[in-house]
């Protein structure tokens, strides 16, 4: 099986993908094998509010990259949550003309459940199609919450999707959204409102103080889908962003430190699972879980005090 | 400092909310103290996309359950992460008219920083309102992720605010967006869209299968601030659907589930900040964790089998 994941054998890396997503232990073995095979794909992570048109830029990404004879792996990450929006009917039959296509790996991803298992499943999932000999894997996530700052974060260059209209929030992002976006795209920049986002856009990322030698990102304004001329020229410039950012990570010394990133995402997220789960595992198949619950509900403990009694009891 | 917060007093309690969102030791212990004194208010989870105008519907719900008599808290919880657009200074301005009112608290809550500390801080400052006698909490967030749905469950009671414009994205949510929601509130209804946007919830909610006795959510259409009494009419008919989610809560014992969800809620963030977060710090301190990720990076090892190692050298 692993052989045949590094030949690029779609359905064995289907069925590992698929053991990811089911928590089966047996991926995890396989993953560890592959784990020396990987390190050659560039990762791009895709995120924006619901609604914002990622797996329209995914998928126009997709086509300009096969120009290029890229050969191409896609995440699209459904958190399976309130108002995630990521993986749409509509998006996911859309990327499927790339289905014939057989240097275009198209996958989507989700897990249900309990504390960062899905930033963990990314992680693993990005090595199946890195070891598969991928040269550009596309990551798509609803970038909101922590979990997805987790998940965008296995990424070495994120690109963030915003569209018209969300003037405001913008100012709301500030922080936030300077501290993951690498090349901000504003999608159907044909609409009302986008002059303003850009101007506030840009005065935003005038106003974050650059490091010496360090990237300003760039805005990309792309238009409707429809007029597939214009749309196509913005998403050649776009590609074109993506280069120039990879050379930048390359000369500055930068990418080492996106990699560094990277594996300290996977060690927290393996954290998690091998030392908050268990625990919780153990508290609850034994009935203690239950018995604290009640025993917080009746007042007779609180549960900071309870839970510091339990950490004593399993950590060394 | 513990008598005067019982007595409502406002410096002591907000000195205590800042003491919890820089994660003091101290605050930790005053909460403990406070912890029996708390399980009065009634604590709504006001969610929903950037830009749907959670603050609006926050804003009114608080005149109108003012005009009850009602004891007022607010946490307007900012997850300083990217596409937040939770507490933008308008809204917060905005808010600020009810500053004057002695029986009105507003707070917004924000954390920096790793693993869930965001949604215990909600869970601490939650208790600090409470204790202060508050009747009513009203805690807004923005609800995508899990850690947001972490938040939202600390609520008894979830409001979903919905624009027109994302009638794609309900499908989308389906599932999650059932999980939470105890009452929907269509806000800017009458935008356009508006109509498609109820048609399609109401299929999403009659297609959910009901258990005995259970609770079918309503859909409040909220049309223009702008038209004072229309909009005012609509957010009466909100506090009338509140008021009977409470009472159908009460009588089918469901608000002791709801109380014992907030409890594990409460539970699994202390276990995270008492079990995984000190694994991690002392991995830090000890320069432990930049010698693990120098080995993974060199290929050495990788991530999964290097935290086994290490979970078991912490784990009893």
């Amino acid at each position: 099986m692993m052989e045949a994941i590094k030949k690029g054998d779609i359905r064995q890396a289907s069925r590992l993908i698929r053991d990811i997503e089911d928590k089966l232990p047996s991926a995890k073995a396989k993953i560890k094998k592959l784990y020396p095979h990987t390190g050659h794909a560039f990762i791009i992570g895709i995120t924006g509010a619901p609604g914002a048109g990622k797996s329209t830029i995914t998928d126009a990404l997709i086509s300009a990259l096969r120009q290029k004879q890229k050969r191409i792996g896609v995440l699209a990450v459904d958190p399976t949550s309130p108002f995630t929006g990521g993986a749409i009917l509509g998006d996911r039959i859309r990327m499927q003309r790339h289905a014939e296509d057989e240097e275009v790996f198209v996958r989507s991803l989700a897990t249900r459940g309990a504390l960062g298992g899905l930033s963990q499943a990314v992680g693993e999932a990005i090595h199946v199609l890195d070891a598969m000999g991928k040269d550009v894997i596309l990551v798509e996530t609803v970038g909101i919450g922590q979990q997805e700052v987790d998940i965008i974060n296995h990424a070495h260059c994120v690109l963030v999707v915003l569209v018209p209209g969300m003037g405001d929030d913008v100012q709301a992002m500030k922080a936030g959204i300077m501290e993951i976006a690498d090349i901000f795209v504003i999608n159907k920049a044909d609409r009302g409102g986008s002059k303003q986002l850009q101007t506030e856009l840009m005065g935003l990322i005038n106003s974050t103080p650059l490091t010496e030698g360090g990237w300003r990102p760039p805005v990309v304004m792309v238009g409707n889908a429809h007029e597939a001329v214009a749309f196509n020229d913005k998403i050649e410039e776009l590609v074109q962003k993506v280069e120039e950012y990879y050379t930048y990570l390359q000369q500055s010394g930068k990418l080492t430190e996106r990699v560094y990133r990277k594996i300290q995402v996977e060690i927290n997220d393996a954290l998690r699972a091998n030392i908050l789960e268990p625990v919780i595992q153990k508290l609850k198949s034994s009935g203690r879980m239950q018995a604290l619950v009640e025993s917080v509900r009746n007042k007779e403990v609180d549960p900071y005090t309870a839970v510091e009694e339990i950490a004593r009891c399993f950590l060394k």
